[in-house]
C-alpha cells in the first residue's frame, strides 16, 4: 500500500479530525508522523475486546445505541436484521399503524456509530461459556450455501433474545392460536381477521357457520391481550361494518382470563375502568376459566368455579398469556446449573450467575436479587468499625448509603412502613430511637426487608433500561476498574466496580379503544379516558426508535383519523 | 311487516328522494300510494338482470366504478378482495412506494355507489356459457366449511380475469424465478433482494459466492423488467451500499433480452437514451439472449447469433416477458371453438365470439377486428342507393362517417398515406378525384386498408378504457336498444346498437431511475430527462384509485427523498 493511497483510505473512513490531521501533516511536511499515529490506531484496533450481542429487541438495541463502539469490536447475531416497536404491535394487527411504521434497520441505527458493527441475521443455536464461544445458523434454510453454521469467539456476551410464547403445554395452541411477538404475527393476524369477513359472506353458509367464523377469541387479558380486544373492537365498528353491513350482528369478540380481573398487573381502579368499558363495547370478558385444548374449530375451556369444560366454536384466537424459554436459553441454563428456572439469574449487574463476562438483558433473564439477610453478619460486622460488638447509629450513617444501593428493597420496606431513614428501623417499640444494637437487634430490625423483593416485569421498558445501563458500564468499563463506583463489599471487602442496575418505572399504559386509554403514572397516579389517550400518543411518538419512524407512525395515526383504515387483504 | 316499519327501511335504504316523498305522502295523507310504488320498485328489483363479473383489475374495476348499478344486479368474483395499481408494482419491490399505498379495497370502491354489489373472494374455475352459470372456487384451502364451490347464474358476464405469467414453457421457471404481475409478488421480491444482501454478508462465504448472491437478473426488457432494473439500481446505489458497505462492489444487474432493443414497444429514441442510461449505470444489458433454463443456482442462456449457450450464476431472477392465459380462460376457449388462441377473441364491442351476452376485456381478451375487405360488397351495395352499379362522391359521402367509425383501420390507413378524406382514396394514379368508381376500383381503393390493423398491447390504459366503455354501454343498455347509437350495419341492415370501442392512446412512460424517465405522448411527442420523471409523478398520482392511495403515493415518494427506503426484511 502507497503512502497516499492509505491517506486517501483514512481521510475517507475517519471523517473531520482525519482530515484536519492530513492537511496539517501535508502543509507542515511531517508525513512520518502521521503514518506512526497510524500504525499506533493500528495496534490499538487489535487489542479491542470482542462483545457479541445476541438479539436485536429492546435490550439489544438500547445496548447498541449507547455503547461506545470505538473501544470494541462488536458482532451481533439476530434473526431478524430490524428493530420493531413491539407496544405498538397490537395497532399493527388492526392497520391502525403500517407495519413498516413500526421497525427500524438494525443497519440503519448502527451505521449512525463512530465505527463499525458486523450483523449477522441468523439464529444463535448454542452457548458455550466454558470456550466463550456461540454457535449460529443463518435464518435462509432453503440455500445450503447461506446456511452453513458458523461460531463466534466472544470477550464478552449479550444475551438479548427475549422469550418466546408461552404455551403452558395447552395442546393445538401451537398449530391454531395467533400470537403477537413478531411483526409477522401482526401482519398474519391482520389478513387473518380480513378472511374471517370474507369467509362470514361467502354464499352456502349457514348463519351458525357464519356466526363462528366472525367469533374472535382472545386468552390472556393481560395488556397485550386487552390492547388487541380493544383495537379489534373500534376497526370492526369504525370501518369493517361498513364494508360488509350483511354480517355486522354476527360479529362476537369474547376475552378469556384465567384470573379474576383482566390487567391485573395495574392499578385495581385501570382493571375496573377497563372490564367496565368492554362490558359497554360488547366485548365479551369471561373471568375464572382455563383453556384445556385447542383445535381449528373450537376452542375447550374449563370453569375454574363449576369444574365445567364448555366447547366454544371460534373464527380467530390470538394467544397471549406471558413469555416462555427459548431453547437456546434452556440448555445454557443447564450448562450453568440453572435448570428448570424460567430465565437466566443474573446478579444485579446483569451478569449471568455462573459463567464469567456473560450478561443477560431483558425477557430472557431475570435478577436474582440478593437477600440482605444472606450478608446480615458482614454488614454488621464491616460497619462495626471498632469492632464492639455492637452498632452505633453513627457507625450505620457512614454504611447507609452502600446499604441502599447495594439492596434496594430496603427503601422499598421503609417507604411500606413509612419510615424516612433507615435509623428509624432501630427504634424500640415505644419508637424511641436506640443509640447502639448488638447483632440480634440488627437482624431483628431488618427480618422483614427481604420481603419487598419484587421480580421485574417482562417489558419494553426494563429491557430498554437494562440495555442502556450495561451500554454506559461497558463505557466506564476500565475507568471503572481503577476507580470503582459501586457500593462496598460487605463480603468480600473494597467496592463493587459499578452500582447495581436500578429499574425507574415510568408508569404504564393501556389502550382501551374509541380513543380511551388508562394511565398508570409515577407517584401512584392513574388517569383513564380521553386525556390518557393523548397522552399515550405523545409518549409513544416520543419513545420511537428514529425520526423515520416517528414521522411513519404520526402519519399513520393521522391517515386513519382521515380516510379509516384499510381492509385489504396484503 | 307493518307499514311503519316498511316505511322505516326504505327511508334508510334510499336516502334523499324517498325520505322527501315519505314526507309528501304523510303529510298529504296518501299512504296507499306510497305503498304501491314501494311495490312497483320491488317488482322492478326482480326483472333486475344479473351481471356477474370476474376479476377486479383495471378493467373490472372501472367497469363497476362507472356502471349504473341500480338497473343491475351485480355480483363480483375475485381472488383479491382489492384493486392494485400495478403500474406502480415496480416501485413496490424496492420500498419507493409501499403495497399498502397502491391498493384499495374493492369493497370500499363499491360501497360510495347508490346500491349493493356483492363480492365474493373466490376464483372462477369454470364458464359455461351454454347455461349462463359459473362455477367459483372460494380463495380459504385451509377452511373446508369456507372452500365449498358455489355456482352463479348471469344474464350478463364480464370477464375480466386478466393474463398469468408466461413462462413459454421454459424448464424451472415457476420454481426459480420472481414474477411481478401481483402485489404479494413485489412483496416477495422485496425480501428477496435483502435477503441477498443478508447472505453476502455472512461469514464463510467465497468472494465469488457473495458476488453470485448479489448477482440479480432480470429476463425481458419490456416496461416492467427496465423499470425494476432502474428502481433496483437506484435503490442499492442510494440506500444499500451505506449498509452494506463491505459488498458493494459486488453487486451486478444484468437484463437480458431476447430481442435487438430493450423497450421496443416504445420510439426507438427512447430505447437509445434507456439503454445508453443503463450503460453509464452499469446495469448490464445483453440483448438477442434466450433463456433455454432456471435452476436454482444458475440461469442458462443462449446467444442467438453465435448459438452457443452459457451458464449464469444469479442470486435473484425476474422473470417479466409477456402474458400467457389463464385455465379457465382456454377452457371457455375450448368450448366455443376458439381453442388455440392466446386470449379470447371479442368483437368491437367487447362481446365474446361464439357466446351471447357474455363479454371480455382487459389482458384475458384481444378484439379481433373486422376486416373492411369482407364487408366490401356490402358497403358497396349499401352505398349505391340508386343501384346503379357505381359509386359516386356524394354516395360514398353519405356513409363516410359510419364507415370510419365501423372500420377504424381506415383512418389510420389514411393518416399514414397523408390523406384527408375518404375521397382521396378514390384519385386515381395522377391524383385526380375520380366522380363515379365501380365495385372493382372501389376494392382496389381500399385493398390496403386493412394492413393498419393493430391488437391493442396488454396495459393497464387498455384494460381501463374497456372497463369504462363496457359501463357507459350496460348503463344505456335500454336506452339504445330502440335508438341505437351505433354505426350503419352494412351486412344486415339497421344499425349498431352502440358505437364499437375505439382505443385512445394517451402515452406511456419508462421510468428509468435516477429522477430520469422517458414519456412518449401522444403527437409521436417523445420527451426524456428529469422533467419526465416529474410528469411522471403527477400523472401517476391523479390517476390513483382514491383520496386515500393518492395521499399515500405521495406521502411516500416525500418520505423517500427524506429517509431513503427501508431495508428491514418485512
Amino acid at each position: 500500500m502507497t503512502l497516499l493511497s492509505s491517506l486517501g483510505r483514512a481521510s475517507r473512513s475517519a471523517p473531520l479530525a482525519s482530515k484536519l490531521l492530513l492537511l496539517g501533516t501535508l502543509s507542515g511536511g511531517s508525513l512520518v508522523a502521521y503514518s506512526d499515529s497510524n500504525a499506533e490506531v493500528n495496534k490499538e484496533q487489535k487489542k479491542k475486546k470482542k462483545v457479541v450481542v445476541l438479539g436485536t429487541g429492546w435490550a439489544g438495541i438500547s445496548f447498541l445505541k449507547d455503547l461506545d463502539i470505538t473501544s470494541y469490536d462488536v458482532q451481533v447475531v439476530s434473526p431478524q436484521n430490524y428493530f420493531a416497536f413491539t407496544p405498538l404491535l397490537p395497532s399493527v394487527t388492526c392497520g391502525t399503524v403500517e407495519a413498516r411504521s413500526i421497525v427500524e434497520s438494525v443497519r440503519n441505527i448502527t451505521k449512525k456509530k463512530n465505527g463499525e458493527i458486523e450483523l449477522w441475521e441468523a439464529d444463535c443455536v448454542n452457548i458455550d461459556p466454558a470456550n466463550r464461544k456461540v454457535r449460529c445458523l443463518p435464518v435462509f434454510k432453503d440455500d445450503p450455501e447461506a446456511n452453513k453454521e458458523f461460531s463466534l469467539e466472544y470477550d464478552y456476551l449479550i444475551i438479548a433474545v427475549g422469550a418466546q410464547v408461552n404455551t403452558f403445554g395447552t395442546p393445538g395452541v401451537l398449530e391454531n392460536c395467533h400470537f403477537l411477538k413478531e411483526v409477522e404475527d401482526a401482519q398474519r393476524i391482520r389478513r387473518g381477521v380480513i378472511d374471517c369477513f370474507e369467509k362470514a359472506v361467502l354464499p352456502g353458509l349457514t348463519e351458525e357457520q357464519r356466526r363462528t367464523k366472525l367469533h374472535f377469541v382472545i386468552v390472556g387479558g393481560g395488556p397485550t391481550g386487552v390492547e388487541f380486544a380493544a383495537e379489534l373492537h373500534d376497526f370492526i365498528q369504525e370501518d369493517i361494518t361498513k364494508i360488509y353491513p350483511s354480517v355486522k350482528q354476527l360479529v362476537k369478540i369474547t376475552l378469556i382470563q384465567s384470573g379474576d380481573h383482566i390487567l391485573n398487573s395495574f392499578d385495581e381502579r385501570i382493571s375496573s375502568f377497563a372490564e367496565e368499558k368492554f362490558l359497554r363495547d360488547g366485548i365479551d370478558v369471561q373471568m375464572g376459566m382455563r383453556v384445556m385444548s385447542v383445535s381449528d374449530k373450537d376452542i375447550s375451556v374449563k370453569i375454574k368455579s363449576s369444574g365445567k369444560v364448555l366447547s366454544v366454536p371460534h373464527g380467530l384466537v390470538l394467544w397471549s398469556t406471558g413469555v416462555g424459554t427459548r431453547p437456546v436459553i434452556s440448555d445454557l441454563m443447564e450448562q450453568v446449573g440453572q435448570g428448570g428456572r424460567r430465565a437466566l439469574a443474573t446478579n444485579e449487574w446483569l451478569q449471568v450467575k455462573g459463567c464469567e463476562n456473560v450478561y443477560a438483558v431483558g425477557d430472557c433473564a431475570s435478577i436474582a436479587q440478593r437477600k440482605i439477610m444472606e450478608d446480615i453478619a458482614n454488614i454488621f460486622k464491616a460497619a462495626d468499625v471498632d469492632n464492639s460488638g455492637t452498632l452505633t447509629v453513627e457507625e450505620l450513617q457512614d454504611v447507609v448509603d452502600d446499604i441502599l444501593v447495594r439492596y434496594p428493597q430496603v427503601e422499598l420496606y421503609l417507604k411500606s412502613k413509612h419510615m424516612r431513614n433507615i435509623k428509624d428501623l432501630l427504634a424500640d417499640s415505644e419508637g424511641n430511637a436506640k443509640k447502639e444494637v448488638n447483632i440480634e437487634e440488627f437482624k431483628l430490625a431488618l427480618a422483614g426487608v427481604d420481603s419487598q423483593m419484587k421480580s421485574l416485569p417482562a417489558t419494553a421498558q426494563v429491557a430498554a433500561q437494562q440495555g442502556t445501563y450495561l451500554a454506559k458500564c461497558f463505557n466506564r468499563m476500565e475507568q471503572c476498574k481503577d476507580h470503582p463506583e459501586g457500593p462496598k463489599r460487605f463480603r468480600s471487602g473494597g467496592h463493587h466496580q459499578f452500582r447495581p442496575f436500578q429499574y425507574k418505572h415510568f408508569g404504564q399504559f393501556a389502550p382501551l379503544g374509541g380513543d380511551q386509554a388508562a394511565a398508570e403514572l409515577p407517584g401512584d397516579w392513574v388517569s383513564v379516558g380521553r386525556s390518557s389517550q393523548w397522552l399515550w400518543y405523545s409518549v409513544y411518538a416520543s419513545k420511537q426508535v428514529s425520526w423515520r419512524t416517528r414521522a411513519l407512525v404520526v402519519s399513520d395515526w393521522t391517515r386513519r383519523y382521515i380516510f379509516g383504515r384499510d381492509s385489504s387483504r396484503i
